[in-house]
């Protein structure tokens, strides 16, 4: 495609040779003749001198004698260019004849069923979703229109996606959840977990992460959230829309995070809390009660950021104070003794 | 089912109207007309006058207008309820023609094998239990009787599950354990593990967890523990009775936890230690060393809880401490220069 | 196998009776007649007088009277008594007629292709690779030779494997990495992961871990690398050669580990940085910038390991600390009031 077409494409303003003809996008150290790059970070702007991109995409404020796409976000006009340079080959309509689909289940136009995917009595699948190889669709389970669940994704009986939803490879979305009363025995009895698993429209869960039903009512994950890998939700959590959550989180029962929430790598949150919108949370954080909406904390147990960077400087040095405070100690008893 | 009938099966007291008929079980808040709903913990006492179920399990000491059940451990009879007022479908005897079943694999009376499980040279399979889709039971793996596999569980060679065990989505039995020798150029050599993972019974393990198979001898789960999702268990560990690890919990290779142990969310157990009988480990916390019996610890390191609960509110002033040394310092300073 | 033929192939030098049989490897405990054990920690020395084992693998230092194979490192020995004395039945060539493999994928000589399993157009299967059941290889994916994926294990498209490559059950190779721009409505955008993984020469990777592709290029995985189980790697990341990452690991985006790091359980990396050759990180620290080569680091956020150690154990003091503070400024008002 050549860089004028781009920019219009993605509502970029051109800037030189609006001719070249770009093929693929590729990082700024990597890419070549042909190549269109980006930079979107302070950071990278000292290697712009050094790359062998075509073009870039850039702010308007960037000097660069590059063809360039001049962007207010750089890094969401590249996201779009890589959409419109790597067209992902479409997914065929039809069920792969190994496929195991129930004939009660419900099948939306243009829906593609790989090899050895199961879909039970009564589920139904939206217009155009591409199910993978080994998926398996538990009975009444329903997935909305235009998703896309790749090989190994489980979806638990009853459990609803809406439409445009991505599971990545092995996720569950449904297990039961870890609910059990001791009896009078000090022996734990299973409480069946009755519940479900709503996933709202445009949600991403990542692989291999575990989104259990709820005991009694439901699980909800708001419209737009982004959930990483191997991250475990907990029975009758509730998330809101636009939050993210990194690699390896966990969200015990019941807890309730807002919109635009976010919690970075190993997280955890205990159950019962509410965690205000726009909050953050830093990595490996534990958070043992409510955040206020806009929150910054970090630490396990967690607290405000800016004390606990302040807290954890005093941390390296506390060997060092013990001894200041021993020496305190002596000094006042000679004086004190005199 | 009429109240009367639940009190009579669940062995509650009745207090109030015997007639009234209830359907399900569900939340304080959320229930309705035809709703039997709960209250096991105090907090949830107020909202017992604005909720609109049509009865409500109780404490006897809990002074209610609604029909009541009354008992002693509200918990508990919910738990007991839920599984009277929400049956689950009986899977039907007999195996689906898309499963491969080994002709040497031995599958006990009412057992129910899904679409595409595969079930491997002389595995057992005992009377009653329910392989879900795409399960796959390694060869001679054995699995007891009313056990309930969910799909994309893997049980691997020679493992054995006993009775009553249920195992969510997608966990692994019986990988192999992470164990390599360094040779004489600093390279690891794989150790093959040729030990093998033994579930008591009544355990259930959560979806995505990976419980390792020992290099020699067994991995062990004792009879009635109960495991959450994403949790670690590494090769050689053994676990007693009745205990408990909840979410992402992580354990090295061949620590020894006793009955009746908990371990919350996101723990870390090294690896050659022991872990008494009722010891208690808070969220997040690294077992570094041998724990107690009745031992209740948090932190990483792990310390007695209450010592760790002083030292980590102390953790947020300790800018503030730095400071008072400091002026401590200047002072004694000054007093000394007179 | 006698002693002495067992001396001979592991190249150890023989003590005592060399016309022992060895049947099998267990461990000190629980070895008995025709059992081979070994000692290759200080800690086990003692437990060598009660062993019912009939041959012991102990360093030439040892003094036992059990029949003895003499060992520098009697950990490699016993890694290679083990692989001899218990070897693997091998998996017959030949794909099983309910396996999925597309006519344009290309498999090596001497294949095994288990139940069920699902190759995908074009993909690529090297000689003598073993496929257990359920395994997805998606289009164009390559697999080397000698490498062995247990059943789940998802390959996605276009990611590589090198020779010898072990994938225990349920691992995702190449999920999409974790990557959103924010739009100007504040919604995140998916940015398409068209790049790939690369899993070089005899890595190994424990069951239910998640190594992402990248965004654009590739993430790589160093040859003769160990991964454990549930462990989580960003898009983008390179890990050098013979690094060893334990259970529950998670490395952050195009973080960049050297040749022989050792992560430790439940560590942390955040991402775009480097951690040098042969660096040391203990468990569940978190690593929020670079760590020097051969550093040993520890804590969240972690810093050296010797300071770290230091300031724990004041960690644990620090309520008693604090009140050493408070009766120094006690004592100083005193003094200066007089």
């Amino acid at each position: 495609m050549i860089l004028r077409e781009l920019a219009a494409r993605l509502g970029c303003t051109l800037r030189g040779d609006g001719d070249v003809d770009v093929r693929r996008v590729r990082a700024i150290d990597d890419a070549g003749p042909g190549d269109l790059t980006f930079v979107s970070s302070p950071r990278y702007v000292p290697r712009l001198a050094a790359t062998r991109a075509s073009a870039v995409i850039v702010t308007p404020a960037l000097e660069t004698p590059l063809p360039s796409l001049l962007a207010a976000n750089p890094y969401l006009a590249f996201a779009r260019a890589v959409a419109l340079l790597h067209p992902q080959p479409p997914a065929p309509a039809g069920v792969h004849p190994s496929a195991v689909v129930d004939p009660t289940a419900e099948l939306g136009e243009g829906v593609h069923v790989g090899p050895l995917a199961v879909i039970g009595p009564r589920a139904r699948v939206g217009a155009r979703s591409v199910i993978h190889p080994h998926v398996v669709i538990y009975p009444e389970a329903q997935v909305g229109e235009d998703c896309l669940l790749y090989s190994g994704v489980q979806i638990r009986e009853r459990c609803r996606l809406g439409h445009r939803v991505i599971v990545q490879n092995g996720a569950v979305i449904g297990g039961d959840g870890f609910g059990f009363a001791k009896d009078e025995e000090g022996r734990y009895e299973k409480i069946l977990q009755v519940g479900t698993v709503v996933v709202e429209d445009d949600v991403e869960i990542g692989a291999l992460t575990a989104v259990d039903r709820a005991a009694l009512g439901e699980t909800r994950i708001g419209r737009g959230t982004k959930i990483d890998n191997l991250v475990q939700i907990g029975h009758s959590v509730t998330i809101g829309r636009d939050s993210v959550l990194a690699g390896q989180v966990g969200i015990a029962g019941s807890a309730r995070l807002g919109d635009r929430v976010t919690l970075a790598g190993q997280v955890g949150v205990v159950g019962h809390i509410s965690i205000g919108d726009g909050a953050v949370v830093t990595a490996q954080s534990g958070i043992p009660g409510p955040v206020e909406p806009g929150g910054l904390v970090s630490g396990s147990p967690a607290i405000d950021n800016r004390t606990w960077l302040k807290a954890t400087a005093v941390f390296a040095k506390l060997p060092a104070l013990q001894k200041r405070v021993r020496e305190l100690e002596r000094r006042l008893e000679e004086l004190t003794r005199k």
